[in-house]
């Protein structure tokens, strides 16, 4: 499925590659469609949640990749889904009561304020299972190659990564931590799953090990960056351009950039760490005019 | 690693081969213990949930399917071990005020009244995301059957196995059912993911397709059996020896068989399971005597 002279014909002018998100709507749909003898009680609270809009950053990314290593994006959509369905499980999880306590999601009711929190705790469960099946049904590659990047997947997902942030995040709400403890919660809460979509793509598309490297440089880069932006975002953004609930991290106490860096200062770093993710792509010398867009748009996203 | 002579001196005079659950003890410590950059606000509810005891009935049927194949039971102790991380997330979940609100688990408190509700929660997601982690990273086997046997495991774990039952199931409380939809509850919420525990050891040692087949169909059931007397338990064990709250079903107006079936004709329906599950077993013509002392201790076992 190697397409060298691949162009996507809206990607080079906007700074954030509009078409791509609509693929992945798109096969998210068909996947959700396909559920048919799954009870409609769970297909409810999935669509609802799974198709309820945002930029997909991260399954754009994962096409991106492979666009630059002159792939057709097509190839790893099934792998760049299943990311959107954990990203999707992990909003639905953090939004309880008992984590965030978060009413709004994407300017709509959260998962459990609309279902309920049964409903919303065996939906989040039942997207990160699908999000093996996916992968495991639909994507192509190598044996190898499929192992590798599934177990990107998998592993910043769990203990050594999204699950590990979120859980000394919430630990350490109401107390003052360092600011290597809130890099580490930011890198592992965010990135790791960022990092994993361009990853576990590079891999599928057979990037060599030092390209591999860079792309996981950049990844985790961006990812850093994103989660600075967010906090960002949390105190300067109406709800209705965010989607969220505003100042919320404020009001739970919450360590962020902004409380711990100040909010000038966090604005530098995460310009720092987008221009660390162009060297790092820089290096991993592919076509990687998309991806350096798409780092671009981190530092001026609204939402 | 095919050991067609192997014997494990512990299986043939008890019906429970008690040196199974003994190995996969052993090495549930051994993965935990090699968590060390795990933050220890996520390892202690980890070990807590993981390390309560327990029969270890899938990771059991598991290894004795490989048994039962001529293998030695070590080869297909990460998938094992796998499903039990998954049965481990399935039950703290289950146990969330929201979902079961069930206090006691094993005998002891529940994982969200030892450490709260939001640590549950990520414990679970944690167990879920490291179930993978662990069958990527130790499972050996053909890339073809390792592909089959974690897909086998992710779906009966997802829309189309315990994540459906188990909604159909919180729905359905308070109000009468069918005994078909009870059927599709039972199978769903228990069966899929034991009969998984079987179907990905058979598949990973080689088995051909009318072998996996049979042994399919007696996973499911001796999955069945195993959800009705666990119903008929609910009613008839002191907590003592259940280490689950007593009569818990019939104050939460669960459906289970004793209460849509009546209590004598349930443990028939048990008993008939069983009695499918042999013949089921018998067909694949392997070395079943282990699967076959597991399909009694099904309808013999108090908690």
């Amino acid at each position: 499925m190697k397409t060298s002279n691949f162009k996507n014909k809206n990607t080079t002018n906007n700074i954030f590659p509009e078409a791509l998100p609509l693929m992945v709507d798109k096969k998210l749909k068909e996947y959700i469609k396909g559920y048919k003898n799954v009870p409609e009680k769970l297909v409810k609270p999935l669509k609802y949640c799974l198709l309820s809009g945002g930029k997909r950053f991260r399954p754009v990314l994962s096409l991106a990749t492979a666009i630059s290593l002159g792939y057709n994006p097509e190839f790893v959509l099934p792998a760049a889904c299943a990311i959107e369905f954990i990203h999707s499980y992990s909003l639905i999880h953090d939004d309880l009561p008992a984590i965030d306590n978060d009413d709004i999601r994407r300017g709509k009711p959260s998962c459990h304020k609309k279902f309920g929190e049964d409903i919303a705790i065996l939906t989040g469960d039942a997207l990160f299972a699908e999000s093996f099946n996916i992968f495991l049904k639909y994507q192509k590659g190598t044996p190898d190659a499929k192992f590798q990047a599934l177990s990107e997947i998998a592993s910043a997902s769990g203990v050594s990564g999204m699950v590990a942030g979120q859980i000394v995040d919430i630990g350490s709400t109401d107390s003052k931590i360092s600011k290597r403890m809130l890099e580490y919660i930011h890198i592992n809460k965010t990135a790791r799953l960022i990092s994993a979509s361009v990853v576990s793509s590079a891999i599928l598309c057979g990037a060599k090990r030092h390209t591999v490297k860079q792309f996981k440089k950049y990844g985790l880069y961006i990812g850093l960056a994103f989660q600075i932006t967010d906090d960002i975002i949390d105190i300067k953004s109406s709800s209705l351009i965010s989607g969220k609930t505003r100042g919320k991290d404020q009001v739970q106490s919450k360590n962020t950039y902004p409380s711990i860096w100040g909010l000038d200062k966090s604005k530098i770093i995460a310009k720092e760490n987008i221009d660390k993710a162009v060297r790092a792509i820089d290096k991993a010398k592919t076509n990687s005019g998309l991806l350096k867009n798409i780092a671009k748009y981190v530092l001026l996203r609204k939402a």
